[in-house]
């Protein structure tokens, strides 16, 4: 492609809207456009970048017996209240952008495809004869982002391959799980790109084991916590991990204490001479789930640990069929005007202890919310321990499990585990965190969605069984601005040769110089022919600009026709290293062919 | 490809759901599924289809000078406003499916990216010198449509190439739509199928040129008008013609005729034996404009001429900005409840005169309608006419404009062009029809969208203009729907070459007989390995069922693995013709290798 034909124009301020390197440079190297909120356009530098990511997706999914299709982004909206995510996706979380058409039919705009594809096995699929099945779809996605930002990485449109799996046994998931594994690996590592494989959270999607594919970079929105000796690593969200041990309580006795202007943990420990592992922190959460019903969660745990609501919500999910739902449609703390509805008296927040309930909560008012009181492990073995006196301005010291307060009968772990904790595998190894941009994540589904949606199979005993599924997703447009987020410099991006939109770019310092031209649009016509892909900057700019904006953009190889004409040679520049040569001119092709070539392999 | 590890399923019966032929078959070879209503998942054999015409598609633009981007399918209202087709699409027409996002902020489902792509070159293009400049897209489009049916030939959801030119000059657009036009052709050509470029109506996209690419077939829903010695092809919706001479009028003097029963013209001939030719006939329609200004339509045309809704939509919309409107929101006939918010009496329907607006109209009336005449330049030439009485059961008889009649100063063409007209480029020449699928559509657009949007660039002269505009459609999944409908057997389908899901099935008789299954997997993994798509069908089934499966998803050619071993050959059969050879083992990789590439050459 000849620069002068191209729509390129890069621009050499910052745009204001940009937040991180990478958003700011796929924007002042004319790869993106911003048309909305989170809703960009490609430009043909950026599909380039994307058509080979793409690919290399393709190949992968397809060496991994996947089978690529295309399903609809229109999605009717029996099809998610079938599985039961209609409320969750349009309301709750209202990821899901909904619409009604000509008819009054409500559909959705496809976030992901669990219920489309589920559909298509139910209808295709009856023996065990056909299973396992793998269909895999490369495609723009859409999610109403409460706050989209970052460019690509968090938009509300984008583009994904999303895979499913459909197997007859437990054995035969967990070997398409292994092979995406293989698979996601072999795509991050031929991108060029480096990654870690976490332990994630499964989330709104559900199922069991699942796995996110973090590539590491500081502007990541992702925290990572894994050992040096690479046996662990976890997203934060889903991270276990051996807590410090807690000291010995200096209170012997219990007894109740003024404690004035000690509503949080380090001000009472100042006051009280004692270790934030001696106190029993109560933390109370509103809880509304989609059945309407709502619950009070009083969720005690150790004084210096912090809760993970990601995990406290699972928690909360897993209770759901208790209280005739399935979701949760709000988690927060209860406010002033919310406290109105149901305290019996102002709440002694900062004061709380392991028995709010009594006394504070008015169950004659109009709203009466159920009560529920869960306790982290690292609470439960605390001895002697310091909490609220449920008095504004006063604890009470010394108190034990059991005997001045009952244990919860709910135990449970929602503790954040976080940098410098131990691991569980080997207590010797200490936490370290890192942060990662989430680009790919599989997940084993089990029966969540066959179940709900009727898609069985017959097995070999002819017993009609739920197929038994997984899932797993890459995203393309976000992994594409992930490896500008790794790699980059002051003067722009440095692109990795496997997903460059270009190898090669020749710059003309002077067009009108007749043998640069000529030496110029000779190795251009041949690098082309050999499938060395690149651009030929003939514009009537200044050498100066021409350069500027070929770091910018980030090629791998430059090609200049000037000066060293004269010796018979041209100058080549790697742009990662910035390292200069001068090559015969005769030799530049074939040159350039095995760098490009080698840098791929 | 082996079909035992494919998700493979095929159907006897044809499905309820589908009415022509390709749409029966792409359901039953296991191509498509139905999700919603226009709403189809394209299986692996449809995708490989899809991206066989993509890639012809991209390999053309490119050649033609398109450069490839993505463009949101999100598209902000604003941008849609500005261009003043936000009310007809969503509301009017109805066409774009909207929502609201979780700000209350309008979007758009792009059916169409004038308006997107033209924001684009607004805020990136300055200069003549940038220009010009042609982008394109292959993108899945949505299409609220009224009718939804056949399948992927009128899908709500669709994959669509799409490309927009800027221009500095009118000579720039020219060349451009002509190198459009060459492409269109050879995409067209190179996927196998037969096709005519007509003339064409612009429609709601807008512009002055325009061109249609129609794969001929039976089904087709539009018709088109041409001419054998090849000089004249149009869309009925916007062809033109000489209508046959009318003849001499056997009424020489004016009167008022008693005509009981004679609302249709041909009651009103046989009653009066005359020729429809000697009729005027007076059709009263209602406009509503987007303004919200109703205006009664009073078309007079001759009898034997047909109102071309398209022309006449077309001549309204002309007049729109007297009304201070855009666009029309409905075009209809009105009926009793209608008519009662503005008649004087009741209208003598079948009987209506050219001036029916005198005392038929009640001015008074809450709602007054403007009212406006149109005559058709068919009814202009006519003298000593037929036409309605103004007055149940009486028409008057050898009436003339300007005598009896006022002539509307509106002369416009408005009538519909027919199978037996004469050609106007050359009157001995008598148009003939056929029926076609629309695949493509090229535009003139002019500068509608740059000049509502003030996308403007600065001439050689430092004269701000506005950029003019081309744009140029292929409905890519609609073309692979129609090559199916132009060749298929009773059997199944049968795909060109160039776009078959594979090339070359194999199939295995008895795959418990071992030589069968060596030869067949050594002759897959050859062609395979040399670039010829092979399907092996290794499947546990009896040999008829392979047979007709083969046959019904129409992969052209077939290999047998068969009796013919004994005399060290296989069967190859060519699906388009039926034809049987046998070929030595070791001869059928290298054959096929070239019928494949002949085929596509």
């Amino acid at each position: 492609m000849r620069l002068s034909q191209m729509l390129f124009v890069t621009l050499r301020e910052d745009p204001a809207e940009a937040e991180i390197p990478s958003h700011k440079l796929l924007l002042r190297g004319g790869y993106i456009r911003r048309i909305g909120s989170g809703i960009y356009a490609y430009l043909p530098l950026m599909w380039r970048v994307l058509q080979k990511v793409s690919q290399i997706v393709r190949e992968e999914m397809n060496t991994a017996g996947g089978q690529e299709c295309l399903l609809p982004q229109l999605q009717p909206s029996d099809l998610w209240k079938e599985s039961g995510r209609w409320d969750t996706y349009t309301k709750a979380e209202g990821i899901m952008f909904s619409l009604t058409d000509r008819q009054e039919r409500e559909l959705g705009l496809g976030p992901t495809h669990e219920e489309v594809i589920t559909t298509v096995a139910k209808e295709m699929i009856r023996s065990y004869r056909q299973l396992p099945v793998n269909l895999y779809q490369i495609q723009t996605k859409f999610r109403d982002e409460i706050r989209p930002r970052f460019g690509l990485m968090r938009g509300r449109e984008f583009i994904m391959k999303d895979a499913y799996s459909f197997h007859a046994s437990q054995e035969s998931l967990q070997e398409s799980y292994e092979a995406m594994d293989k698979a996601y690996r072999n795509i991050i590592s031929r991108c060029g790109l480096a990654f870690r494989a976490v332990e994630a959270d499964s989330g709104a999607i559900g199922g069991s084991a699942s796995q996110e594919f973090m590539i590491l970079a500081e502007a990541g929105e992702d925290e990572v916590l894994y050992t040096e000796d690479g046996k662990y690593a976890a997203n934060v969200e889903k991270a276990v991990s051996l807590p410090i041990d807690a000291e010995i309580s200096p209170f012997k006795k219990y007894e109740k204490k003024e404690t004035p202007g000690t509503d949080t943990i380090e001000k009472l420990c100042k006051f009280l001479q004692c270790s934030p592992t001696n106190i029993v922190k109560n933390v109370l959460y509103k809880v509304v789930y989609d059945s309407g019903q709502m619950v009070l969660v009083l969720v005690s745990i150790r004084g210096d640990q912090v809760v993970n609501e990601v995990k406290l919500t699972n928690e909360l999910v897993r209770l759901a069929p208790n209280y005739k739902a399935k979701t949760i449609l709000v988690l927060g703390v209860p406010d002033e005007t919310e406290q109105q509805k149901w305290a019996a008296k102002p709440l002694p927040l900062g004061y709380i202890a392991p028995d709010l309930e009594d006394g504070y909560i008015d169950k004659v008012k109009d709203v009466i919310p159920k009560f529920l009181r869960l306790v982290d492990q690292t609470a439960v073995e605390l001895k002697n321990f310091v909490t609220g006196a449920n008095e504004n301005g006063y604890h009470v010291v010394g108190a034990n499990w059991d005997k001045e307060f009952k244990l919860p009968s709910l135990v449970v772990d929602i503790r954040k585990a976080t940098i410098g904790d131990r691991a569980i595998h080997d207590p010797t190894q200490i936490l370290e965190n890192a942060r990662g941009i989430e680009v790919g994540h599989i997940f084993q589904l089990g029966i969540k969605y066959s179940q709900a949606m009727g898609a069985t199979f017959t097995n070999e005993a002819g017993e009609e069984n739920p197929m038994i599924m997984g899932c797993y997703g890459v995203g393309v447009s976000r992994l594409a601005q992930a490896a500008v987020e790794q790699s980059y410099d002051k003067d722009g991006i440095i692109w990795p040769v496997a997903i460059a939109p270009y190898h090669v770019v020749i710059i003309i310092p002077n067009i009108s110089d007749k043998e640069q031209i000529e030496v110029a649009e000779n190795i251009y016509t041949q690098l082309n022919k050999i499938g060395v892909e690149t651009l030929l900057d003939d514009r009537d700019e200044r050498a100066g600009v021409k350069f500027k904006d070929a770091d910018l953009i980030g090629i791998p190889y430059r090609i200049v026709t000037g000066r060293s004409l004269k010796s018979g040679k041209v100058e080549v520049v790697e742009r990662s290293t910035k390292k200069s040569q001068e090559i015969a001119i005769e030799e530049v092709v074939t040159t350039l062919k095995s760098w490009v070539n080698s840098a791929q392999n």
